[in-house]
């Protein structure tokens, strides 16, 4: 049985579990407290030298590493991931944009958020918005044309770009201005095995 | 021919240049005049809708974009690429680690400083050198154990890495600090094929 390191509130890790579902591979969770700081723990970073979650333990005790990397294994050999190597290379563009262009942007304000530390760093949150806006702008404009991120087809990519985007609000986003993102958020909480970041 | 849509100075169109070379396949460059904004203009929009550079035409017309999956596309069934998947999964993790822990931090106080906007910008580049830093340890510490970034064997991994952190103290850092990543970079220098970055 394969194993995920997970921790509550984290969109990275929520991203395998909705392709864990989508995919009926069963898993089981452990989740880790960051506040009291057990990613930066040894015996942690031996399944996760990045020190951070999500981790995958497969069935043969190896590991595997952070989130799109973890969705690219997964997604091999499905539908998820074309074989056709031009097509597979425009969804891990949009992965690394993901990595790149969204993913700070969007967690951190709705970190900031979350621990209740907002003020103390508006500049940053500030800066990280500017940034972060061009970015739905581009995602938005490519759902204008596409059903799903990488065209007509659910794909990996979609998998990748969900979590941070659906909870962007919490940071401080208004999705209202990107009409497109709000009908493929719509679409995306009707794939199989959709279920709501854990809490607890 | 394959056609390299670049840049002068972009670390990103490096990557490809670099990975090309070594791997022997024969390229047309067209570098883009980006303080003109000629990557924003509809034309290129065509050939790449996140508008930067690098991209690449292939013979038959199609296009890739985004620097780290223009380098998984040339690096498949070579020995840059592992098939053994967990592998693969290694190396995926270093690209988007690369991606959303190294890029932004390390080029951007490099960008401010060549366009004579440092003091403009100081909080901005305190604030990334903060992450970049321990960024560069976390390498660091990889390259004591390794000989390259994902292992024994030179991958797609240290074509990612490499362009960004050989010119890290053109944006301020003291590459001094960390010891296994200046062996690393001469190393580097020394695969077939090896080129300087391109200034015109």
């Amino acid at each position: 049985m394969i194993k995920l390191y997970d921790s509550k509130l984290s969109g990275n890790a929520w991203k395998i579990r909705l392709m864990l579902n989508f995919l009926q591979i069963p898993y089981v969770r452990e989740t880790l407290n960051l506040a009291e700081g057990k990613h930066k723990e040894d015996a942690f970073k031996k399944i996760n030298p990045f020190a951070r979650i999500p981790a995958v333990e497969l069935a043969d005790g190896r590991f595997l590493n952070e989130s799109n990397a973890i969705l690219l294994y997964f997604a091999e050999g499905t539908s998820l991931l074309p074989v056709d190597p031009v097509l597979r290379c425009k969804i891990n563009a949009w992965l690394f944009f993901e990595q790149a262009d969204l993913l700070r942007f969007l967690a951190y304000p709705r970190f900031y958020t979350m621990i209740n530390q907002r003020e103390k760093h508006q500049d940053i949150i500030s800066h990280y918005m500017e940034l972060g806006k061009p970015a739905l702008t581009h995602v938005d404009k490519c759902l204008e044309k596409n059903t799903w991120i990488a065209g007509e087809s659910l794909s990996v990519a979609d998998f990748s770009l969900y979590p941070y985007i659906s909870m962007a609000e919490e940071g401080g986003y208004v999705l209202n201005e990107w009409p497109s993102i709000q009908r493929w958020l719509k679409d995306f909480k009707d794939i199989p095995g959709y279920e709501n970041i854990v809490n607890a």
